[in-house]
């Protein structure tokens, strides 16, 4: 159901291109934009949402490459392979920039309550999560329904016990209900360490039932106490809620045998379409941000091989337009090293261009899935913001609306930007779905409906050209708020 | 979306019913039925439609039992339990009869594909599957698209390698694509055993997408050469396809640790609703059975809690009507031992039953998980089929239609039974997302509407009381035809 569903939203943005171009009513709505810029974008649009080669370079990535956690081989063979693929589709400068990243990996983890009723349960450790004792760690199992219980549990009531936080995460279409459902993740273990568990379960950060559990980055503050930490699938967590309400108490064995190794050497995967500036000091960038990195569960097809295709895929179009219509500005393509587990080549990105930052045109970031782009939202100067609602005009046809609220983080990796002020355009996606799948071993290509991908590709590239090609300058950026 | 579907399925019927109640239409079309029956039947179906304790009793059974593998500690947990939950809810004649089971334990299974992409995968042993040699099978993959290719397969091309079958399952509401996919799972692996091969693997025998393989029995027979034989997740798959597509030699690590144990004691638990006969030798039964078993991976809710809840649930109901409107006919519920891994319970069944077969009026089996039911079929005396369609009627307002064909073979266990001519009644119930879950870790109860449940109880109740309680003679069937 979910894939017609995928489908009919594709169909219906085309629907509604045919509509506005045969009414004209289009042309009327940039009208503020250079008559051939506007041209172009809007024939980039409408050819890429015939299709694009966006499905194809995530299908590349999770098929030859699959999951790639910081510091693993899977890490180092993607590095290999972005240079590989950003050569082959011809970007210029294409070059790697090391980042050193955690490493970590999951090993065998099992669960298993003992009593009253035993049953085996499938969970997964969370990422960074120290591994319990050989032979795991038994002890009885406590409650609690939210991460603020938790913090209210008197130790004497969590002393030698596996704490459990059975909180549910509410499905939204612009996945705000993860913000809310993921606090626990970071902080639950050393929440629970603080008031002397010896191990801490919670229901995976995830809108789906299926018996597939969701990791996700924990906090590690060095020297902090801590204990193992895993997250339980939906079902299982259902199942260890209904043995608690028997009243009858309930033991449990967690065995996490997770390593942490040395830091590791990886890498920024970087890519350019030259604008016509390039190689002067007048040269600007537009940065196109996505992590290359995954979780190791699923093949990181849509966190965040979507992304690196989305992006790949809208550099790659612009570079293929004719010379006389090639933009002014460079558009550089990032795929950053280890954003899952503690942004390092996001922050790698911002300390190694620091000067250069004052000529980052714009940023853009894709790192949410594959679902269709609703709305487009900015963090650029304010005055700039009704002459750039008329490049958001571009991606109307497509479903695509425009939120002037200029808040926007943008995304993890170029949140590392926002010191410099560095202009920010999101392409918010649909996340109904998103949450079923991320971080578990659900995330697999079979997920991923092309059409989706292809309506993302036209909105990115119609608005990302009209950007690099146009007038309007979006700087300095307003300092990002806490409201995003 | 799922969740949303089987609401507006059960509330459509609710109106339907509604509807036919105010227009008078329903008395006229069950005329030929004694009204009284009739009226008795028709307040069973409309109770039950307003809510039943189905739902508890799959939820009992999955949560305080779970997994119950034949010969597994959680089978003899489960005869336990259903021994104690007829007592409770008021069976009479509760007792168990000794079944002999097969002990297969499935152990840790894992894949991993080496060249030309690494990629670990998910799969899970065929039920019956030996294991491989400790470190695993290492070999080539040849790849097959179905049963018949790897008939084909020429041994010189399998000799040494493991066997790959990608046949996909189709997806339709009868779960008639079953049939044409489980062939593979049953003969595969001695078919590729036969031409040299080391392994076998085939794409899971499911509908889903998700990372979760579908076990099954694979027929094991003494003496016969075999080789260790997993399924797939479906991107697992996918995944296996594409390497395989590449052109380049696949490699691939195969580790089964099962284990065979010596047969099992497990048991039929039988509980009974006694009719006015009961004690006498006039003393007829109405056969309800669904199995007690499941596969190890999930908690059995839909194979086959479900079935339990539905037979219990339904004999229960009948058994708390006032004495004058008791039916004639005990109705014996069968709750089968080892259905999964050789129809135990139902061979056992029908050889210490032998004697009384001819007693038994008809016989109806639970075994398709909790989708409402759509149609109604039969085996039972040609000769009866007009007058039984009146009593089908009863099932109508619940948009349940009655197919004539009179061939239903009524369920894996009571097809043990059609040697001695027992009548069957079948209640089809929608199957298209029962192939997403069926022998999965995904086998739980959030995957049930209660909703759905009430709605099969009710047309098994109001059915099951007017066969038990009419005068309509149903033997002597006619015989089980290949048809189905």
């Amino acid at each position: 159901m979910a894939h017609v569903h995928r489908i009919s939203i594709a169909l219906s943005c085309a629907a509604v291109l045919v509509v506005l171009s045969a009414s004209g009513g289009f042309a009327a709505s940039t009208e503020g934009l250079s008559p051939s810029v506007a041209t172009v974008a809007e024939r980039l649009r409408t050819e890429a949402l015939a299709g694009t080669e966006s499905y194809d370079v995530v299908r590349s990535l999770t098929f030859e490459v699959g999951p790639r956690s910081a510091g693993s081989a899977g890490d180092a063979r993607a590095v290999a392979w972005a240079t590989e693929k950003l050569k082959a589709l011809g970007f210029k400068n294409v070059h790697t920039e090391p980042v050193e990243v955690p490493h970590w990996e999951r090993g065998r983890n099992a669960g298993m309550i003992l009593s009253p009723w035993p049953q085996p349960v499938v969970l997964t450790a969370l990422g960074g999560s120290t591994a319990s004792p050989a032979g795991g760690i038994e002890a009885e199992v406590v409650g609690v329904a939210t991460l603020d219980d938790l913090k209210k549990l008197d130790p004497a009531q969590a002393k030698g016990k596996i704490v459990f936080v059975s909180n549910h995460m509410e499905r939204k279409s612009d996945g705000s209900g993860y913000g809310a459902a993921v606090a626990v993740r970071g902080v639950g273990a050393s929440e629970a360490a603080k008031r002397g568990a010896v191990g801490l379960l919670i229901r995976s950060v995830g809108t789906d039932s299926n018996r597939l559990p969701h990791t996700g980055a924990m906090r590690i503050i060095e020297g902090e106490p801590t204990v193992p930490a895993a997250a339980l699938s939906a079902p299982d967590s259902d199942l260890l809620e209904a043995e608690l309400a028997s009243g009858k108490p309930v033991r449990f064995r967690l065995e996490l045998e997770t390593k942490r190794f040395p830091n590791a050497q990886s890498a920024n995967v970087i890519g350019e379409i030259p604008g016509l500036d390039a190689g002067t000091a007048k040269e600007e960038f537009i940065l196109l941000g996505a992590h290359l990195d995954s979780w190791d569960l699923g093949t990181g097809a849509i966190d965040d091989g979507a992304g690196c295709g989305i992006v790949i895929e809208t550099a790659r179009r612009i570079g293929q337009l004719p010379p006389a219509e090639r933009p002014k500005r460079t558009i550089r393509v990032v795929l950053f090293a280890n954003e899952e587990f503690g942004l390092s080549g996001g922050r790698a990105y911002a300390q190694a261009h620091e000067a250069e930052l004052p000529r980052h045109f714009a940023s853009a970031e894709a790192d949410f899935g594959a679902g269709h782009v609703v709305r487009i939202k900015t963090r650029i100067a304010p005055s700039a913001l009704p002459e750039f609602a008329k490049i958001a005009e571009i991606a109307k046809p497509l479903g695509v609306a425009f939120s002037d609220v200029n808040n926007s983080g943008g995304g993890a990796d170029i949140s590392t930007l926002a010191s410099a002020n560095v202009p920010v355009i999101s392409f918010d996606q649909d996340g109904t779905e998103y949450f079923d799948l991320h971080h578990s071993a659900n995330d697999t290509i079979d997920k991923i409906d092309p059409k989706d991908l292809d309506q993302v590709v036209a909105a990115w590239t119609g608005v990302i050209y009209a950007v690099a090609a146009g007038a309007l300058e979006l700087r300095p950026a307003p300092a990002l708020t806490e409201r995003e």
